[in-house]
């Protein structure tokens, strides 16, 4: 999986999200607002919904043109966004009440918890600030990524997945169920980063080669959360950089507590599968989907 | 002011929001998600925001249109959803600790604080939501609209206000100072509210036209916290439905604590000037402009 391709597309792609990112984060927001932005989202984290942009946006050939790779480059920069500020108020004490991120002290043990709640919210309007410039990308694409990752967000995605968490500690699951928070909590942004990069190069929502990304999206999302299931039960917290063993013990439901460590290992190989499958279906040439098929690799079969 | 024509206007106006709200905030929202949502916002407040974007899309001509009437409601069903949430936001514990606001529990009391905050989250998704629908709204409208929002909430507007606002307390802020926090607080996503109704006639950002639409929400934007600081100096905690009296408290500083009472007062009848004769220099018919007028003076005249 690690090719000498994905080394250097991958580096390559961090490279430009994190400049763009030191750029568009603004360091002179007021009153410290600022400093606690780019804390929560600047050096932090795999950037995997960032570079599932970018890899679809090159599928589908986004990448082409200037003003698509602006819009793809933007994109991937509003997904971190929102997924950077929703692990800032996760982490808030009313919520997970975590103190370690990635290593490093959490944003509101940081800047204290009124700031962090600032900051995330600060950072999801960002998100759609970056979405919406006055010129480099077409209205018709701005309306479109905006609506695409609004949609996985809010209510019917993220934000309703946390709230379907947040009401499952001590209940039991079923695996639908679970399968249902995880599919919004953290499917939904995951796949609506593969879809933000596919509606870079303007595909067509009711043809076959956009459900061919929706269902690679929709595979890469779920095998995400069983595979940050079975790492939480088998990994040290220093090998995650966050605590691991909380869910557990917080009693909430995992894939590994549902279905025990073999049937989740089994479950990421076959969600595996069906992603390679959806690419296959794409129409694309695969030499195209090369990234697309490094990254479901590299999610099934990370160790941190 | 409350002119026959006015009281028939709003009334009208305030029916089609509400009805639009009941719609759009999603009852079936998962885990309590959509019952805290629609607390924080149905049924609620004045919906000065709302009424300022129906009166602004009315004076540029938007509602001559089905898609112009339709960008223009979901323009100002978006307004109120930012400013919903960002009032859920401000009465939690770690920011103002209200527990009450318009006469009612705040959501963290009647539905804790994790899900006042992801309440919060989702009703900004929602908002970027409602801007950006499948079809009814032509797309460089839903583009415009999202930057014009996005700017307001964020870091350059109403959250980087916030943040002034949280480091000012017991600070000595100028005059300068004070406008400045408040321009961004409150007066961003005012003057937004006009802009977008606006741009939901498609009105040339570099021409005359816009900048007295500009011209007119700064000066009411900047007014209505003016007039804030008046009430909450002068009035009972039940007529403001809130409880009055709390930034002096807090020691924060307010137009009241930096100018007195009665240049506080004749600042707000300059602005209200100001307002009129930026509607006079817009060179539309004051027919059109009615509304927007009324508007004014209420947002100055008010007593709660």
């Amino acid at each position: 999986m690690n090719s000498e391709f994905f080394v250097d597309w991958s580096t390559q792609a961090l490279a430009r999200v994190e400049a763009a990112l030191q750029v568009w984060v603004p360091m002179q927001a007021p009153a410290g607002l600022g400093e606690a932005m780019r804390y929560g989202v600047l050096d932090g984290g795999k950037r995997l919904r960032a570079l599932l942009v970018q890899a679809a946006a090159e599928a589908a050939a986004a990448t082409d043109t200037s003003a698509g790779r602006d819009a793809a480059l933007r994109a991937a920069c509003a997904v971190e966004l929102i997924h950077a500020y929703s692990l800032v108020h996760d982490d808030m004490p009313c919520m997970d009440n975590d103190v370690l991120r990635r290593g490093k002290p959490t944003v509101h043990i940081k800047f204290g918890e009124a700031q962090a709640m600032l900051a995330g919210d600060a950072m999801q309007a960002l998100a759609f600030e970056v979405l919406t410039p006055d010129q480099g990308v077409c209205a018709p694409t701005q309306a479109r990524l905006c609506r695409l990752l609004a949609r996985a967000a809010g209510q019917a995605g993220m934000a309703g997945g946390q709230a379907i968490d947040l009401a499952s500690v001590g209940v039991t699951l079923d695996e639908a169920a679970l399968r249902d928070m995880h599919h919004r909590k953290t499917g939904a942004l995951l796949c609506a980063s593969v879809q933000m990069g596919a509606a870079c190069a303007d595909i067509d929502e009711t043809g076959p080669t956009w459900q061919a990304f929706t269902d690679y999206g929709e595979a890469v999302g779920l095998a995400f959360q069983v595979v940050d299931d079975i790492l939480d039960a088998t990994q040290a917290s220093s090998t995650l950089g966050k605590t691991a063993g909380k869910d557990a013990d917080a009693n909430k439901p995992t894939y590994v507590s549902l279905l025990g460590l073999d049937r989740a290992r089994h479950e990421a190989q076959s969600l595996l599968a069906q992603a390679h499958a959806a690419l296959s279906r794409s129409g694309l040439p695969a030499q195209r989907t090369r990234a697309l098929a490094s990254l479901a690799e590299c999610i099934v079969h990370r160790d941190y």
